[in-house]
């Protein structure tokens, strides 16, 4: 280490496009988390990390700094290679609910720490806990016991985690640094590798109304996170995944727990509208199984999965994850006992043809106005409230027919919601058909179509 | 103004390469200054701006915020048009010292407002300090009642001239946002449009040891300058000067005033080796004498200041000045009454040959280790400390010829500044010749050849 450093001449470093090296980063990074560097510093330079880039080395340097922040759980003693997903979050992104019993009882061992919801998109945290009594707030004893005993376990983030990613991520928010590819995978990655896992599988959404709008952004930040995993020895496998409909039918925290729990019992709902839901979810709990040692590729993972559906084996490890983390398994074993929103209202279709398109960023927003989100950190929750789709891409509808169903209490926001819904809808008189979700397979060897 | 508006946006704005309007702008700047908006966005929308630049009309609004930020002095009821002149700085560039009380003496009130030198480059106001008793700490009653007595005064940054650039350039300082020319621009102008002047001549150096290093970037500053200026109604002239040596003789703060007097008194030292200070401070002087309507060209102008020298005007206004602000005439009146410093050594050439070039930056911080500045605002200066130099480009110099002579208390410094001090100059076998110190003049017409 130099005998002196500067903090403004790392800055102007940075802002001159330089490289800094591991000292020098770490001399950022211990400095802004221990206090010795200001806010006003560190937003400085994090500006000019939007602007120059880092380079690899540098990526997986402030991942370490980033990950060193905090605990990084040991898992070693749990047989087995542990696997988990991470998704950039998007629209109706159920797949966690489904995917996390289902690799697990394929006797891979998930263990998951998850975000909440913030802005258009939901959090899997949200979602489990619109199950009665579910916790997600677990000691690190509690996380390491139930998925020893079980073999899945979902927690939320804890203050042990990563510490530096949070007092920097909460910075980014407030100076617009948030969109910066080497800054989101470190922050992603420094989390999923205090995990103590041994491979993961990530899904990045692209489209309107995901992280990555562009199909390229998409592919230069899974290609960022793949090297990163890789670098510090855990195998991982990147998908991108498209969003330009919401997966699946259910947006909002109880609907979309009930959607995963048809999924997972083999009813897929109320029509195959959960089809590309379940498409996403093999494909990503197919490739776990793979990293997992439980089938020799991932086509052979999938096929491992779909079994585990059909046998009742992932419902039943659903409910024993649902047990294990004080949930009530009878308002999942019966799900009409959940109350309802006090205002279920269709959304008809102002005219007939075929549906090309669906605004899921706008079906995120409205989900909010409907009280299923949040936009700030503390605001309430109504785990009811949200929208099931009647119709999906590729769907023909009739002048008339329901597009949507909305749940709420607030009697207030029904009209503009209504007419909202049926404005994200693109209907037009020539026929539609649906695409796959999943565009391209990501590993070390590159970027390769995948279907 | 919008109902609402948010930084976080503006800042985004900013970093996407669009433009701010003057309400986002005034937002911005108004909220930082009254503590609204923390000082870690506005350090993350300096480096956006540092990347992305303004445009001509975001410079103008973000001057004008800086400027109405604090007092405007007015000087309207003073006769005459009021100019003054500001320099980006340079080693051994006293020409403040004598311009201001020749144009003074051609009937040009000069009203100046000057600042403290910090790094390689001293400052006026520590030069004018070390004649004895000279006060530059006055109360804006005072600044007054000088300049309309005598035409002329000299006096520190007080907290009542915008503020919002004192705050502003502290977090540049210490984010790395310093070297961008709309910000360097809008503080420059900020200060001096609040000096209640009605023309302004600009000095911007270029070269090793300015603060623009090339060409371009000077030509870039000065007619960012001349547009502001002109833009509020000040008319403003700029000339991009050289710097690939010191100007003059002297480096240090007395020996500086030493070198002035002489000057002033038409005797230009020992030698001729004054004769660039005295190219610079006669244009710079005879532009401000034509735009104090005082003459019908430069040229004139300049003709005009060489007959207040010679005349010995010029000097009496300077001995007015120091009697004015409190300082003690005799001292100049006799030099040699002056305090010595212990050591005075003489810098001997290593070879002989042609001197090509002098490192006006490497002088700087050699005079720096001597004693005559600083490097943090709160370091005590020895004033009588520096270096005076006997060789300069284009003249020969034999093996064992002094090339300069060090002055300074501090005896272990000695061996490496007279090693330092050798090593800055380059000597060669082939001839050198001097060239002129003004390269351009920038006006709002554009950039001129001058000489």
């Amino acid at each position: 280490m130099n005998f002196y450093m500067n903090t403004v001449d790392l800055i102007r470093k940075k802002r001159n496009g330089e490289s800094l090296s591991e000292d020098e980063m770490r001399f950022l990074i211990h400095g802004y988390v221990h206090g010795s560097i200001p806010e006003y510093q560190m937003s400085a330079f994090l500006m000019a990390v939007y602007f120059r880039g880092m380079s690899d080395e540098e990526t997986l340097t402030f991942t370490r700094l980033m990950l060193d922040s905090g605990k990084r759980i040991d898992l070693t003693d749990i047989p087995g290679r542990k696997v988990d997903k991470h998704s950039t979050g998007g629209v109706g992104d159920k797949v966690s609910l489904i995917l996390a019993p289902l690799v697990a009882s394929c006797k891979v061992p998930v263990p998951m720490i998850s975000g909440r919801g913030l802005g258009h998109t939901g959090g899997t945290l949200d979602k489990l806990e619109s199950i009665p009594g579910f916790r997600t707030t677990l000691t690190l004893e509690e996380y390491r016991n139930i998925i020893q005993r079980i073999g899945v376990v979902m927690m939320g983030q804890t203050s042990e985690i990563a510490p530096a990613d949070k007092k920097m991520y909460a910075l980014r928010d407030v100076t617009a640094t948030v969109e910066c590819i080497p800054l989101i995978a470190g922050s992603i990655m420094s989390k999923k590798l205090a995990e103590g896992i041994d491979a993961l599988v990530l899904d990045i959404k692209t489209g309107r109304g995901a992280f990555m709008e562009t199909y390229e952004k998409a592919i230069d930040l899974g290609t960022t996170l793949v090297k990163i995993g890789n670098g510090f020895g855990v195998r991982t496998i990147g998908f991108v995944t498209d969003m330009n409909e919401p997966l699946g039918i259910a947006v909002g925290n109880w609907l979309e727990v009930v959607e995963s729990v048809h999924c997972l019992q083999g009813k897929r709902g109320r029509s195959d509208h959960s089809a590309d839901l379940m498409e996403v979810t093999y494909t990503l709990s197919g490739a776990m199984v793979y990293l997992g040692g439980k089938a020799n590729s991932i086509e052979e993972g999938i096929q491992v999965c779909r079994e585990s559906i059909d046998s009742g084996r992932a419902y039943s490890k659903f409910l024993e994850l649902v047990e294990a983390q004080g949930g009530d398994v009878e308002s999942i074993e019966n799900l009409s006992s959940y109350p309802l929103s006090t205002n279920i209202v269709e959304v008809k279709s102002p005219k007939g043809g075929f549906i090309q398109e669906i605004d899921s960023f706008e079906l995120g927003q409205v989900s909010i106005l409907l009280g299923a989100g949040r936009t700030k950190l503390d605001d309430p929750i109504d785990m009811k409230a949200g929208i099931v789709l009647r119709k999906k891409v590729g769907d023909s509808v009739m002048q008339g027919e329901p597009l949507a169903v909305l749940y709420t209490d607030k009697d207030s926001v029904v009209t503009e919601a209504r007419h909202r819904v049926a404005q994200a809808y693109t209907i037009t008189a020539v026929p539609s058909s649906r695409t796959s979700r999943i565009i391209s397979m990501i590993d070390m060897e590159g970027v390769h179509p995948f279907n």
